[in-house]
């Protein structure tokens, strides 16, 4: 099956500059030395691994372009097969000129993640340093892109392969003594491995509880911001955004006109979800509004209520109210109260709202006033501990399943090592423990599983 | 000011498998070598010309990414300069932070073009070959790519210099006799002058007659579909969609649900506009429709009439006098009639519509008949000969200026040599012609001029 040469597009699609086309396989080099014409008539076949050649794509009498192929030979490539690159000028029309011409001289169309997926299979990647690539691709801020980062450099995969080693060792003593059933004797000695299995299921403690915090980098912290309309809710995330210098909106020439968005603050994405308020109504159309206000907030992990203190001024008693319903409906979950727009109020009215609302952060969105200590508030909601200490952080659902199917295995481990379990018994739980950390870096691993995964990349990753 | 080493995004912005962003100038491989570190322990400044690096990106103690950096040393690159390409993952997060810590490290964001621009100022290129790699991105079919491709490698140059060498050398003739004005000779013979002018004249003629065709194709024939809702505008335009195999809009994901769209037809672009009918109403809302469907046809360069056989088989006599009325007012402008949904028709209702109505185009959009009958249509109303014959055509608005110039000028000359004007006043005549046909290739330049011409670059390029 992966005895085929595959061809992609491995640049994003749309016109820019330059546009990168990507083989791979047996035949990569063969192929595209048929297409390709170089200015000083060397023969690709015959050039070195990792060398850039200048020429054009020639299909019969026609020239598609003046483009530079890349040489890697194998093992030395990103699939650790032959792999020629392909730059050429970024038009729709070229790069849909050169992958045809390609396919019918005897290239396939590559599926999603399958440079990827051949990467791992031909040991250039584990599976876990796999599916970090995906990651990386679709980091968009700081905390994320560090994660996929050290995922996709191995330290994941390391420091499941130090305990998969520790328990190994561990399996083979008791096993040894199954041997040796006859003249009962311990190969493993008990207190050292009641002690080994503390520790083993310490680290596995903190990899699954950093999970928490892994997912909610990976896909942002949800967080409902009630308000009506007009208290300064866009006005409120344009000063979050400029704390942050938003290059990336910059260079994507992208406008926010929709506070339903993703923000990055401190290099922690946030989610922000506009509810409206929660007044008490006799309208039903406006009471299905507050039902819906509830359910956002519930989908959130942070809720935000902000007012306008101008127009509230003489009415801050109906705010507290409000404010109180929220905090005892979701008394677990973190409430920031903001009071926007106070540079327009003096001092005795800023004094009253402090008095009147507790815990209340004064804030203008339109000087800037506030918006630090706002950010701080929402950094201090994420324990940024492990991100700081570059901790190995757990972001992906399969692997904290594994890793919670592990622990189980390793309790009944701790359990039967208490309770004087026989060693058979004892070697069938550890090696299912095993089963479940060779399941995240892949030396278990079955057809449909990496079609699962490799499903979710990009075509030409 | 081209001292300075620039650096921008190569490849499309948004999220691919990779990325390229692209330095260039003086320091553009010592400033790379700051921020990569190889796997190798490579250093970057002592690497071959044509070279491919593995390594990572490193912005002090943290890693951005693993990339492979491209080195090419001058002369040998695109820009004439040293050029470093980093091909990274392609996240919009990494893209920029990259780009934002080779900006710390001394590069200048590059402005639009500024890559091709060192190009021409280093004689990588002349300036109609620069322009015609913006073109070549653009180009969207078969049609546009090949001239872009053409005028990129040098034809439209090589037909300017020819011209110019001709008069270049008449010119210095005529000059040469100036010198000895008080000898009475001829060494430029006036026969054989009349004669290489009236070539000169030729083949300006034939390449500022071929604008007309060369513009259209760069922009796209606007076709005006004059019909009612649901007479199967959308079915006919998927048609002849098929016909030409929408690989790119396949690849890109894209659906095509208005009718108001560009699509590619034997290799050439048509931009279809959609019309409401031109029915007599006395109704005001409609006759404002009606004006606008006028507007839309005289912006057109052919004009499809569209009608549905199957509710106007009893009607055909309003037809025929709507049709009438847009022959009368367009007399100049090509109409095709077209008979929609003919399938649902019988034998004698087609021959009614054939006698009714003059030169109508019997066809079904569902089944496909009278399509292929249709693309031929619209393809005879090109003159495609000077494309099928590879000949050169202009589609640029400054080169087409430039060629009318020039051609006035010569004109002049070939009056003036028809009614025995001096040697001097001739030789003025000659090098104005000479300075325009340099304004194309960009000998005569000058800022201003540059710089309208790379601003429509994408940056990156």
């Amino acid at each position: 099956m992966h005895n085929d040469t595959i061809v992609a597009l491995a640049t994003p699609s749309g016109s820019g500059a330059i546009a990168v086309i990507r083989l791979s396989g047996k035949l990569a080099i063969e192929i595209a030395s048929k297409a390709f014409r170089s200015v000083s008539n060397k023969n690709l076949n015959e050039q070195a691994t990792h060398t850039i050649h200048l020429g054009h794509i020639i299909d019969g009498e026609k020239t598609l372009d003046e483009v530079l192929v890349s040489v890697f030979k194998n093992p030395n490539s990103y699939t650790g097969e032959d792999v020629v690159e392909v730059s050429c000028h970024g038009s729709a029309y070229i790069q849909q000129e050169i992958i045809q011409l390609f396919l019918r001289l005897g290239c396939r169309m590559a599926t999603a993640g399958e440079f990827t997926l051949r990467a791992f299979l031909n040991g250039k990647l584990d599976l876990s340093q796999a599916e970090a690539v995906a990651d990386l691709i679709s980091s968009d801020n700081a905390a994320s892109h560090q994660i996929a980062m050290q995922q996709m450099r191995g330290g994941f995969s390391s420091e499941i392969a130090k305990l998969r080693e520790e328990l190994l060792n561990f399996a083979s003593l008791i096993e040894l003594e199954l041997d040796f059933a006859e003249e009962d004797v311990e190969f493993a000695d008990r207190t050292q491995f009641k002690e080994l299995i503390s520790r083993i299921i310490f680290v596995l403690k903190r990899l699954i509880d950093s999970f928490a915090v892994g997912n909610v980098i990976k896909n942002g912290i949800p967080v409902a911001i009630v308000g009506e309309p007009n208290v300064g809710k866009s006005t409120l995330l344009n000063a979050l955004l400029n704390e942050d210098r938003a290059i990336v909106s910059e260079i994507a020439g992208t406008t926010r006109d929709t506070i339903e968005d993703e923000i990055s603050i401190g290099g922690i994405g946030f989610r922000f979800i506009d509810t409206a308020g929660i007044r008490d109504t006799q309208d039903i159309v406006e009471s299905i509004g507050i039902k819906k206000t509830f359910e956002k907030i519930e989908q959130s992990q942070v809720t935000i209520y902000l007012f306008d203190a101008l127009t509230q001024i003489n009415n801050l008693e109906s705010v507290r109210i409000e404010i109180e319903k929220i905090r005892n409906k979701y008394s677990q979950k973190p409430l920031l109260v903001i009071a926007n727009k106070i540079d327009q109020l003096e001092d005795g009215q800023l004094a009253n709202i402090n008095t009147t609302i507790p815990d209340v952060l004064l804030l203008s969105a339109k000087t800037g006033f506030g918006v630090e200590q706002l950010t701080n508030s929402l950094l201090k909601l994420i324990n940024t501990g492990a991100l700081r200490n570059n901790e190995t952080i757990v972001t992906n659902t399969r692997h904290y399943d594994a890793l919670l199917k592990a622990f189980e295995e390793i309790n009944k481990v701790q359990h039967g090592l208490e309770t004087g379990l026989s060693g058979d018994l004892l070697a069938i739980d550890i090696r299912q423990a095993l089963y479940h950390f060779g399941e995240i870096t892949g030396e278990i691993t079955n057809d449909d599983l990496l079609g699962n995964i490799f499903a979710n990349f990009c075509i030409g990753k």
